[in-house]
């Protein structure tokens, strides 16, 4: 019962915590704004959270976490490769619609918190490119793609989705959803998949 | 005269700065360590240079005018468009190898100073997915890639091509020179351009 309390404090405290970080930005943002918006106490914050840079952590964690989770539990169904990747690639910016404030605050307000935060971006790129890769190596192994440099394309991928995500972020344009046949079309002749359907 | 001596003290502060801040990195760097490092006085650093961030921002803009300069050159030759796109991954590789310093600064350090900066990022990677859009609308003009979005592969190009950059500096691998074939493939099967000599 406490650890359930426990958990939902938390969840509470880091949808508080998106918001504001969203709306002030990560600097302009103080303990005293988060504990309001998350109608919580200072206590309860501390305990949870020792400082902002952790709250800021555990939101980009949790983000992370959610599209990790997407990403391998549709990369690990038994559909055609191809079928894989649209519903991996819908899903995965699906999410960032859904969540726009949350894509924001990961993929831009983050960027901006120096040295020793860039070291966690990294290994979070190279959680999506390792996913990735072993996507294509598998089609490499199966014949489905031609032999290639699996993970200088999951990289070149994990680069040219962030710049579009990115993009998207700060004007608006193209429209994620709207966008996802043309991406898909790119990513596939990227790897050289045979284009069904196209 | 007086022009021909002011525009050498500037490079060579530039130089200078460059050498420093790979050093030390942009926030340990003191202005009285770039006039020690160019061996010049105070005055004339503050008479070319106003701060430390404007040191900084004319240092990225030397070498991303020189890259730029160095593609736009290579873009309007009369070579045929695989073999332009050849030089143009082989000369930019190359220039990052060269200035690994420099590009460390313009990857890496800028990312970290924060919104009033991105916004400057952002306006450069503008400049190359607009370099890079118009060659593939030529393409597509002239019948040689299949129709597509240009500027969304420009820009998805602009972002693989970052990442895969960062991934070096940090890593050391690939070795850009020894990737470039494999680099220029995944490329140009991202375009679908018709795969000569391969």
């Amino acid at each position: 019962m406490t650890m359930t309390t426990s958990t939902d404090t938390r969840a509470r405290i880091l949808e508080a915590a998106a918001r504001v970080f969203a709306e002030k930005g990560y600097y302009e943002t103080r303990m005293d704004d988060i504990v309001a918006a998350a109608d919580s106490s200072k206590g309860s914050l501390y305990f949870h959270f020792p400082n902002k840079e952790e709250i800021f952590f555990g939101l980009i964690e949790t983000f992370i976490g959610l599209l990790e989770a997407r990403l391998n539990e549709t990369l690990s169904s038994e559909q055609h490769g191809m079928e894989q990747m649209d519903i991996a690639l819908t899903t995965s910016l699906r999410l960032f619609t859904q969540y726009r404030a949350m894509a924001k605050i990961v993929l831009i307000q983050a960027v901006g918190l120096g040295a020793a935060f860039e070291q966690r971006r990294r290994a979070i790129n190279d959680r999506f490119v390792a996913i990735i890769q072993k996507r294509i190596q598998k089609g490499i192994r199966d014949g489905s793609l031609p032999p290639q440099d699996a993970e200088l394309t999951a990289r070149a991928w994990v680069g040219a989705l962030n710049e579009i995500v990115i993009h998207w972020i700060y004007t608006g344009t193209p429209d994620l959803e709207t966008a996802v046949p043309e991406i898909k079309a790119l990513l596939a002749r990227s790897i050289g998949a045979r284009h069904e359907g196209q």
